[in-house]
C-alpha cells in the first residue's frame, strides 16, 4: 500500500489527449477549478484548443511529441477511447495517465470487453469470437439469427457493425468488416437503453450520477432523459453494475456505461473509459457535472456525489440540426451548447441542447 | 428606425477588453455557444486568455492595436466598467461595443450617475460634487455626517472612498483623495443591500434574475444570497427599477444594480455595465447564467428568461480564503470556482464557491 498521493493544487497542468468537444467540455471544468489545460490533438481545427492555455499539435504515434507534451503537465487524460497503446507508453514514464492503461485496453477491444464484464459477474448479450467464416457459422448456430457482427477495435456511433438477420447473408457480413477481427454478438430485443455515468476518485471513492434513458437512431444517441421511465429496480442495478466495474478496473475519472433493459433483466452493453455523450445532461441538472467530475477524479480531488436538482432532457444535434440554433436560442430555458466545429456534416454531432424540469421523483 | 441587425452566428469572433475572472467566465460562455472569444488585455498573465481562442497584449491606450483589434472580432464588450473613451473610440469604426458609450460615461462617474438615476426617476441617496473645501463643507451642512466623500471616477472594492464622521475631519478627507474631483454622499441606514442582475437584448427585451442580498466587509462583496430575506415588495421594486434603467440607456447586455433598502424605500446606490460578481450565483442555479445572457444579448439572440430553478448562495473567495479549496472540494455539492490567478494577495478576488438548496418560495 502505498499513501494516496497528494490532490494536484489549482494551477496544475492537465494534458488532455484529443481536440473534440469532450475535450473542451473537459477543459472548461478544468479552467473552472483554476487548472491550466494543455491539448495534444492531430487536426488543424480542434475545438478543444480554443478553450486551452496550451496546444500541440503532433500525431498520436509522435513518441517524441507525446513525451514533450506529458513533460509538460501534471496529469494526462484522454477524451476518446482510442488511444494507442504505445502512446501510453511514449506518455507513461512522465506523468500519470489517469483512467488508466487497465481500462483503455479492455475497452479497445469489444471481445475483451464482453469477456471481462461477465468475468466479474455482469451479464453481457451472448457473444463469441470470429476470426473466420467458420467460426462465423458456428457462432450464428449457437446464438442465432438476428445477431450482428462487429469488429473488435475501432468501432463508434454505430461505424463497423454488420447485422445478420439470415446465416445466409455471413459471407457478406464477414466482407463488409474486410477481415477484421469481429465478434458476433446477440440481438438483444430491450426495453430501453440507459446508461450511467460513474465516476472513481483516486482514493477509492465511487459516485454515480442516475441513470439515463437513451434513444438512439442509425446508431447514434438522439436524446437522454433523467429519470425517463427507468424502473427504479433497474436504477439501483444499473448503478451497482457500474460500482463494480469501476472497481474491478482500479479505475480513476469519470466512465460512461451502457446497458439494456431486457425481459431476463439488466445486460452490459459496452463501456467507455471517459466522460461520455449520455451525460451531458449533468452540466445544468447537476452542480458538479460529469466534467467538473472527470477534472477532480484524475487530479486526486474529492469527487461528488453525482447529487442531481433537476430532471433533464439532452438532445443532440446532428449535422444539419446545429441549424435550429436560432428556434432553441428562442427558449428562454433552454440550455444550448455549439462546439465550434466547421462544417455540419451528416451524422456529425455539432452541439446539443438540455432542458430541466423540476424534480419529479427522488 | 433601423431593422435589428441579425444576431451574429454561431463561429463569430468575440472581442473582450480586460483579461480577469470576468472575462474568463465570460469567454466559458461564449465557448459553450460555439463562439471564438478574443481577449485584449495588457497584463501578461490574464485568466481570460487561457480559455480564449485568440489574444492582443497591448495597453488600453494604444489605439493601433485596439483598431487591429477590433477589425479581428464581430463585436467588442468589456469586463470593466473604467475603459477609457479613447479606446471606444479606436474600436468604434470597426466593431460594434455592447453595452454602448453611454452606458460606460455614466457609470464612470459617481455623480453623472447619481444625476442620471434621478432624472430618470430612480432614488438615490443625497449627495453633491465636491471640488473645493468650501464645497465640501457646504454639501456637509445640507447632506449631514456622517456621510462618505468618494473620487467621482476610478473607485471599486471601497478604494477612492473616504468616511467623515465629523465635520471637522473634511480637510483630512479630501487631502486623502489628492484632490481628484469627488462626490459626498449621505450614509443611508440600510437594512439590507441588495442587487439585481438585469439584461436587455438587442430588440429591447429586458429580463433580470431574481434579486441577491449582498453582505461587504471592508468594502468587498463577501456574500450574495438569493433570494435572501428581501421582502416580495422590495423585489418587484428593484426588478422595477432595473428595467427603467435599462431601458433609459438604451442598454444591451447584462447590468450590475446595487441597491439599498432603507426606512424611506429602496435607493440605487450604482451600476456597473457588465457582468457582476453578486451574479455568480447564476452559473448555478440557472440554465441561462449571467455569462450566457450577456453573450446572447450582444451577439443579438434572444435572451433567456432570467428563471432559476434553486435557491442559492454565493461566497467570495478573498486573498488567503482560496487556501480553503481543499475543504470546500470535500463538500460533495459545493460549485467551487478559482480563477486561475497567481498570487493570493489580501483583498484579491481569487474565486467563490457556491452551494444550492431547493427553491423555497415562488
Amino acid at each position: 500500500m502505498t499513501e494516496p498521493a497528494a490532490p494536484l493544487p489549482p494551477g496544475s497542468r492537465i494534458g488532455i489527449l484529443g481536440g473534440g468537444q469532450l475535450g473542451r467540455m473537459l477543459a472548461i471544468a478544468a479552467a473552472r477549478l483554476g487548472m491550466r489545460v494543455h491539448i495534444f490533438a492531430p487536426e488543424e481545427h480542434a475545438p478543444a484548443a480554443e478553450v486551452a492555455a496550451e496546444r500541440t499539435r503532433a500525431a498520436y504515434d509522435d513518441a517524441e511529441a507525446l513525451a514533450a507534451f506529458a513533460r509538460a503537465v501534471d496529469v494526462v487524460t484522454y477524451e476518446f477511447e482510442n488511444v494507442p497503446a504505445a502512446a501510453l507508453r511514449a506518455i507513461a514514464p512522465h506523468a500519470p495517465v489517469r483512467p488508466g492503461a487497465r481500462a483503455l485496453e479492455v475497452s479497445q477491444d469489444r471481445l475483451e470487453e464482453k469477456r471481462f464484464l461477465n468475468q466479474i459477474g455482469l451479464r453481457t448479450v451472448p457473444f463469441a469470437a470470429v476470426s473466420s467464416a467458420a467460426e462465423l457459422h458456428e457462432a450464428l448456430a449457437r446464438i442465432g439469427a438476428p445477431a450482428i457482427l462487429k469488429t473488435r477495435r475501432f468501432g463508434y456511433d454505430g461505424k463497423g457493425q454488420v447485422r445478420i438477420s439470415d446465416p445466409a447473408d455471413a459471407e457478406a457480413a464477414l466482407a463488409a468488416l474486410e477481415g477484421a477481427p469481429a465478434i458476433l454478438e446477440a440481438v438483444a430485443p430491450f426495453r430501453r437503453e440507459l446508461s450511467v455515468i460513474g465516476a472513481r476518485g483516486l482514493d477509492g471513492a465511487v459516485a454515480c450520477f442516475d441513470p439515463g434513458e437513451n434513444e438512439h437512431r442509425d446508431g447514434i444517441l438522439r436524446r437522454t432523459r433523467v429519470p425517463g421511465d427507468i424502473p427504479p429496480a433497474a436504477r439501483a442495478e444499473a448503478v451497482l453494475a457500474t460500482g463494480r466495474l469501476l472497481n474491478a478496473l482500479d479505475y480513476v475519472g469519470v466512465i460512461g456505461v451502457e446497458l439494456f433493459e431486457t425481459d431476463q433483466g439488466l445486460v452490459v452493453n459496452e463501456f467507455a473509459p471517459r466522460v461520455h455523450n449520455t451525460g451531458h445532461w449533468t452540466i445544468e441538472a447537476c452542480v458538479i457535472d460529469q466534467f467538473q467530475q472527470h477534472i477532480r477524479a484524475i487530479c486526486g480531488w474529492p469527487i461528488g456525489d453525482g447529487a442531481r436538482h433537476s430532471d433533464a432532457e439532452m438532445r443532440n444535434l446532428i449535422g444539419a440540426e446545429a441549424d435550429e440554433w436560432r428556434e432553441i436560442a428562442a427558449d428562454p430555458r433552454a440550455g444550448l451548447h455549439l462546439y465550434g466545429k466547421g462544417a455540419a456534416r451528416p451524422g456529425r454531432k455539432m452541439g446539443h441542447v438540455t432542458r430541466l424540469g423540476p424534480r419529479a421523483r427522488p
